[in-house]
Formats: C-alpha cells, structure tokens, sequence
C-alpha cells in the first residue's frame, strides 16, 4: 500500500468511528450534541489521530488502538473551537466551514467542547480496556494526557499565544508557544501507543521517539506558516494571509519567507538523520513517512 | 467531634492541599495560573470535596482520598468559571468576590476551566495510585467521572439550563437540569470512594448510596432556591433574588415559597427513612449528618 493510501485509509477509519461513537439520541441536549458532532466531524487532515494509528499498525497492534486514535481527534476538535471562540482568536472560518459558535451560538460552543474533553477521556478509557490492555499502562496514558494538555502544553501553550499577539517576540519564544499550544499533543499521539504498546520498549526509545515528534510538531508549524503566505485558498480552507491579520508571530513574519523554507529544510535533514540510527526497521520505514507527509504537505 | 467541626475539618484539610498543588511557578503562564488558583481557592463551601474526605473517613480510609477530593473541587472551580461567563450566565460576582472573567478576562477564564479539567484528571490518577489503588478501580472511577460530567451530566445540565432559562418549563423537567448539572456530580461525590475502597461493598450498596446522593442533591437545591429569596445577602456571598433576575425557573417560582418548604422537608424526611435500613452503621450515622447539613444550611 502506498503512503497517502495509507493515511487515507487511517483516516477513513477514524471517521466512520467517531460517527458511531458520537450521540446524538437526547432530545434535551440535541444542540450541544449536534455543536460537538459538527466539529469532530467537520474534515481535517486526521493528522493526530493518523499518528496513533500508525504507531499502533507498525507497534502490531492494528485497530485495538482506535478509541485512543478517536478520543485525540476529539480533543483536537475541543481545542479548535474554544480557540476560535470570540474572547479568543474570534475565527468565522475553519476548513472552509463557519466555525462553531457562529452556528450554535457561544454558549453552546463553550460547552460542546467542554463536552468533548470529557467524553474523550471516558471513551479513551472504555475502548482500552475493553481491548484488554494493562490498566497501569492506561493510567500512564491517561496521566500523560493530562501533561501534554494542561499549563506546560495545550492550554498553556494558548494562554501565551492570545497574551503575546500583536507583540515582539524572539524565535525561541515562539517555539515555546508551538512546543506547548500543539507539539506535547503531537509527542503524545506518538509516545501513548508505545506506552500501550504489549511489546517491551526501551525508555531511550519512549525519549527518542518524544523528542522526534516534538521536532516533527515544529516542522508542521514552520510549514502551516509557510502555506499560510504561500497556499492555494480553496486548497487550505481559509483565508490566505490570516495570520498576518491576526497580527500573529509566525515563521515568515519573524525571519522571512526564504529563511522559513530554510528552516523546515533542515528539520527535515535533522528528523530522517535522527531516524537513521533507529533499531526497528518497521518504525523506522514509518516515521520517515510522516517526516514526508508533514513536509510536502499542500494543506 | 462535633458535625461542624468534622466537616469544617475536611475543608480545611482541602484548602491546604489544593493551595498546595495548585501550579504558580512558570512565568510564561502566569495569568492562567493566577486565574485558575483565583477561583479554586475562593472559599465556598466545598462541599462535593468534603462528601469525599467524609466518605472516605466512614470506608476507614482516612486521608488517602484526598487528591480525589481536591480533584473534585477543581472540577467544580472549572464549571463555575464557565457558567460565570457572559456568554452563559453572565455573572460578575460569584461568593462575594468579582467572577473569574471579571478579573482575568473571557480568554484566560475560558482557559482556566479548561485548565483545571484537565489537570484534575491528572491530579486525582496521580494521587491515587500514590496511595496504592487498585488500576482497575481507578479506572472505573475516571470512567464514571467522564459519565457524569458529559452530556448526560454537568455540561448537558447546564445546556439545558441555558436554553430553557426566561421559558416556562415544569418540575419534572427543572429536575432533570439539577440531576444533570450537579446531581450526578454530587452522586459521583458519594460513590466514587466506595468504588475506591478495599473494603468489598455490595452492587446494591452502590445504587442505594448513588439514589441517596442524587436525591441528596435534589434537595440541596431546593434549598438554594429557598435561600436565593429567604437568605441574608452577606451570609449568602451573592445577591438575593438573583435566580428571579436571570429569569430562572426555580422551586420557589414553580411552586411558591410555601410550597418549595414542604417538597424540601419531604425529601429530607425521605432521605432519612431511606437510610433507616442501612446496616452499616458508621455509613449511616455520617449520611444522616449529611443531610442535616444540607437541609439546615443558611448559605
């Protein structure tokens, strides 16, 4: 199969899952319930719920990490629509689609994604164990859940963002909003598999494989600039040159298109070299894959 | 000890540890972190993290709950901090002192509940296991917390709530927001430690003390409608009459204040007669006090 066969058919997994899995049967709650299904179910590249699924293929053990793969997609969706929410980035657009309280209203786009955090971590929990894996090892997810999503990771990593737009800051500050706003995220879609995983791992692999994921979540960061200035608008789904109106610090704005394009080159070189010295064949086939994939993406 | 000494205990016990563990340290979060200890350490009456400490002093398990408690009391800073927001109920004092959004703004406030979510998930994994836990039971713990902070739970309580505020709606249906919105967290409260503890415990035990709790909570908020009319406003933390202003339906208004009297009594008489079978007798002794409490509260 080859590669972007391979991700699609990730993908198609995950959507036909969270269709299934998300209600929609309570005539109390049918906006909130609707609110959180628009979102989780509004497209998107799957890119984080793709990682689970492909570190759960190449670690063996195929479809029993799906409910993981579903639950990160769901908070990946909680996550976009407070961000796009009036008191926050105050986003109409996303993927093409008026965002989610431009049609359920604010209240219930607070609460479709409080809703959807929550849900996730039942769901993440129930469809582990009914696969029968170690309970320690699902606290161990579930605890490093909450890292990656808290003041050290997505939250915190918002928090700076909304405070530093609009203001000067250096590249190493930058980094720090992306490592905390979406690389600890990333790093976690690769890192719970092998936490799960039956198999015994190494710690230096749990820290190898981190760090690449950290790296790779920069690259997709220093590439989303990039397309931002550069994409085809019917191609990426919203407005070309949105982060310059939003007068937000990005690659391009900091150190120019040409050096950006600099930048990702040799993320790139440094991710597949750190992938080089990598024992496991399987994985390491695959992680050069998604080295690929974010690089060379058009959207 | 006397009964207000005992839970006066368990909320001092809290205040500690969540003054404690509450992060204040990394300078690129400072805001968020302000904002969520703000509301966290607010006082109130804390009185789901004392149905904790106090259950699990009665299953003989002493102070080793504590992190589920402070847990518990972070969730419920999480969903004042929402429900204060202007976009929901639009509060600007909540227990005598300006709402979250108030003093932080709407981004940061937003981003502090969703803060205190996901750390208190951490935070309650983290400290139990520290404790020797059972994996299994702790699992059936955060399992059963995503069950009752979801859509049927707190989030779709105050869906709910939102949407049919300033509409006439009838008791069964007003019960239905309050077992959404705080019943089946107050149950959650209650059974949780029994799932915890060591000691074996009987199905039927779980239900009786889960019907106990929701009706518990039914009555506690018979009684705040009581007070929003009858209560001193600086004993109170909040303006009198405030229900009536938001257009609120309540008890009182449903029924009128004779009336809301009769139903609170009933439950409590109810709630009584109830644990009249319970054989053990520590359990029944300290549950009878909890109702009390809530019968005779003046705040």
């Amino acid at each position: 199969m080859n590669s972007q066969r391979f991700f699609n058919d990730k993908k198609n997994m995950l959507e036909v899952w969270l269709d299934e899995i998300l209600p929609q049967n309570d005539p109390d709650v049918i906006p909130l319930l609707e609110a959180a299904r628009y979102s989780t179910l509004a497209g998107g590249k799957r890119f984080r719920g793709a990682i689970v699924l492909s570190m759960a293929d190449w670690l063996g053990e195929s479809r029993s990490m799906l409910a993981l793969a579903g639950g990160v997609e769901m908070i990946h969706a909680y996550s976009l629509i407070h961000d796009d929410l009036p008191a926050m980035d105050d986003d109409d657009l996303r993927r093409g689609k008026p965002t989610n309280h431009i049609i359920f209203g604010e209240a219930t786009a607070i609460l479709a994604g409080d809703f959807l955090l929550s849900e996730a971590h039942r769901l993440i929990i129930e469809g582990l164990r009914k696969e029968g894996f170690d309970p320690e090892r699902i606290l161990n997810v579930m605890s490093f859940l909450g890292e990656v999503l808290g003041a050290a990771g997505m939250v915190g990593g918002q928090e700076m963002d909304m405070r530093l737009t609009g203001r000067p800051i250096n590249q190493a500050i930058l980094e720090k909003i992306h490592q905390f706003k979406t690389g600890r995220f990333i790093e976690f879609s690769f890192v719970a598999p092998l936490i799960l995983s039956r198999g015994i791992r190494s710690p230096e692999m749990t820290s190898d494989l981190g760090a690449f994921a950290l790296k790779l979540g920069l690259l997709f960061q220093v590439v989303d600039d990039i397309l931002d200035v550069t994409a085809e608008e019917d191609i990426l789904g919203k407005p070309v040159g949105s982060d310059t109106e939003n007068h937000k610090t990005t690659y391009v704005s900091l150190l120019g298109l040409e050096q950006a394009k600099h930048v990702a080159q040799n993320l790139e070189h440094e991710l597949l070299q750190g992938l080089s010295s990598m024992k496991d064949t399987v994985l390491k086939a695959g992680l050069s894959q998604w080295v690929d994939q974010v690089a060379h993406r058009d959207r």
